[in-house]
């Protein structure tokens, strides 16, 4: 076991739910020290989130992974809080915006404590401008952000994606910030705050959609599968299921042309060029799929990957674990020995590296498991003095 | 203007298209010195994208500002390649792998002049296991994860989620592992090969589905905008458009009973309890329904966000752009001087710093624009060479 790129440094999760406890999760299978710290007696409320088994969630277990877990009222206990925050470098959190600084834990408090101290923020709309105080989850902000107006068919609704990739990427931007705060804190030693809104991550993952926007002042909308750009393209259903090819550049529309056993297409004046095929889209994809519709999904593929052609099957979530190219190849789901569950998969992280691997370090914390041990060899409080702190439900 | 964190980093960024120039943009707005290393002649097909202004790709200007271009060929210039090595700290690029181990510029090959190069490759599968070869791109990495799979409505084809939410992903997770290697080399004198997947990435984005999977093997599929587990909550029509809303938790089950005249419902057999309310969610919607096409997408946010209830306008991409939320207070949209086009707007970052915030520091470069600045100054040509190197075309 390796112990990660980013070994020394320590941690302070307070996130809830997905976005920053998927941040948490990260920097410790990166080999940061990370406690995560929960009310007492309740605990994240991811804690009571499907899917459970023996009343334990499994959801809960994979974005807490990693790391160690401590309790902590942070309205009666800010005193305590204060006092780890001198021997931490990063505080991560998701509460909205002011939820902190009503507590007198504000960057403002802990930069007081600890200069160095980098605090990282995911909200749903950031800490700035007249929605910060407003509730932001996964699906608000690919609603907020237009991804959602451009996911679908034209004549449908608009679609979230199934994905929550608004939390997802929340965590991944915080990720960003923190470690270039790291760097810029052991050059300066000045710490900073980073302030992650989902809606802005989501902005970004449409950029290149939103360029059209910007530059041509047409804005786009939902299209389905096609590219709007290229043709033939997009999503065909096959003897058995439903598939996506991408069969336009001129390399790949002369060898499809072949494989339909339709070689005369290939300069018919219907679908010469590119130009021509999304022209008459409607007619070329009729006559793509009278072709798919006869072959099975893996049938499709044998035909078109060995010329380098672009398809895919759309795989359920089954067949993505059963694929060894992702379970066994890329290690995206490695069991591990968990006391309560036996041996346990998680979802894996997609940073590969060669000599600091991130891993999966430990299951998930019970709440309160680590306190004795983090309290006191962290952060030096004497057994009288935590003890206390237990008698008064402050941890 | 700031510096940026990443100050005094040096990164040759051989990506194409969106996946890795994503993240060397990224790297370029955070202050690293990020040179773009296009073939001569072409450059990056992406010059060639739409949406384009008087000939000029504004896709391409988008992924590559914040960088200096220079032109190589890199089956010629291999040497000349390794003797930038020398002086960078960063690799990163997104060809099919094995592709830079043919021109003997792979990993292994750019250690022996730099022990300390950080080497990061994005590609459809990463560099291991039997799919490395083919070809990936955003589309087949939302196929091959099952992204698409719990995409769209039930009764429909599975759907692609409109922004490239696998390459821009992609991009973030190199850019962690980069600046996580940056660390472990900082500490120890040792660089290493970050290897990115889409499709891993794509995996790693919908781990709350994939645990439902992995724990309880019931395999999650198309869901429109509702929850599985939670109701009323999802996408209702109202009197001029469309809109999410999250009304499941009891208070706001209570709250939008009242808001709809409806208090009678709140205790009703068939809605008491999340769990019936899921039961029933069919009537339950209808109800709502009835509702929300009575008043105009605003009048219900404006009923309803004052409680603090989770609601969203699905949002074109026009109405992002003209929302002061976005495009001031969190400035996703900011302007720059660019030589040939005047004014032009980009999509920002959305990784937001107190000390070093990320920004856009040039435009992006014509092809081969940096060439005499960059090789003579950054690299120690001389004028004799590089000129050598023109006649040869090797640049």
């Amino acid at each position: 076991m390796t112990t990660g790129a980013l070994e020394g440094i320590r941690v302070l999760d307070l996130g809830r739910v997905l976005a920053a406890p998927s941040a948490g999760a990260l920097l410790g299978d990166m080999g940061a020290d990370v406690i995560k710290i929960e009310n007492p007696g309740t605990g994240d409320d991811s804690r009571n989130f499907a899917p459970q088994k023996n009343g334990v969630s499994y959801y809960y277990k994979n974005f807490n992974r990693s790391k160690r877990g401590i309790t902590l009222n942070l309205k009666k206990g800010k005193d305590v809080f204060l006092e780890m925050v001198k021997n931490a470098d990063v505080v991560i959190e998701n509460f909205r915006p002011g939820t902190m600084e009503k507590f007198g834990l504000g960057y403002e408090d802990l930069k007081k404590v600890n200069p160095g101290i980098i605090y990282g923020s995911i909200s749903g709309f950031g800490a700035t401008g007249p929605y910060k105080y407003r509730a932001g989850y996964d699906t608000m902000s690919q609603a907020w952000s237009g991804a959602m107006s451009i996911t679908g068919w034209p004549q449908d609704d608009p679609v979230r994606c199934g994905a929550s990739f608004g939390d997802v990427m929340g965590g991944l931007n915080l990720v960003i910030g923190v470690l270039a705060a790291l760097r810029h804190r052991d050059k300066t030693g000045e710490g900073q705050k980073i302030d992650i809104s989902l809606v802005d991550g989501c902005i970004t993952a449409e950029a290149s959609m939103m360029q059209v926007y910007l530059t041509t002042g047409k804005v786009p909308t939902k299209n389905g599968n096609a590219y709007t750009s290229s043709a033939p393209g997009g999503g065909y259903h096959t003897a058995d299921g439903y598939m996506v090819i991408n069969g336009s550049a001129p390399k790949f529309w002369g060898i499809l042309c072949e494989k339909m056993g339709r070689p005369e297409l290939v300069n018919d004046p219907l679908y010469a060029t590119n130009p021509l095929r999304v022209k008459n889209r409607e007619s070329l994809d009729k006559i793509v799929e009278a072709w798919t519709t006869t072959k099975t999904t893996s049938e499709i593929m044998e035909e078109l990957l060995p010329s380098g052609f672009a398809c895919a099957p759309i795989y359920s979530l089954d067949q993505v674990v059963a694929d060894e190219q992702f379970s066994v190849y890329r290690n995206m789901f490695p069991e591990i020995e968990d006391e309560e569950s036996g041996t346990m998969r998680f979802t894996n992280s997609a940073v590969k590296m060669s000599e600091t691997m991130p891993e999966i370090k430990r299951p998930a914390p019970h709440l309160g498991e680590h306190n004795d041990e983090v309290y006191s060899e962290v952060f030096g409080f004497s057994a009288e003095q935590i003890q206390e702190l237990k008698d008064q439900e402050i941890i």
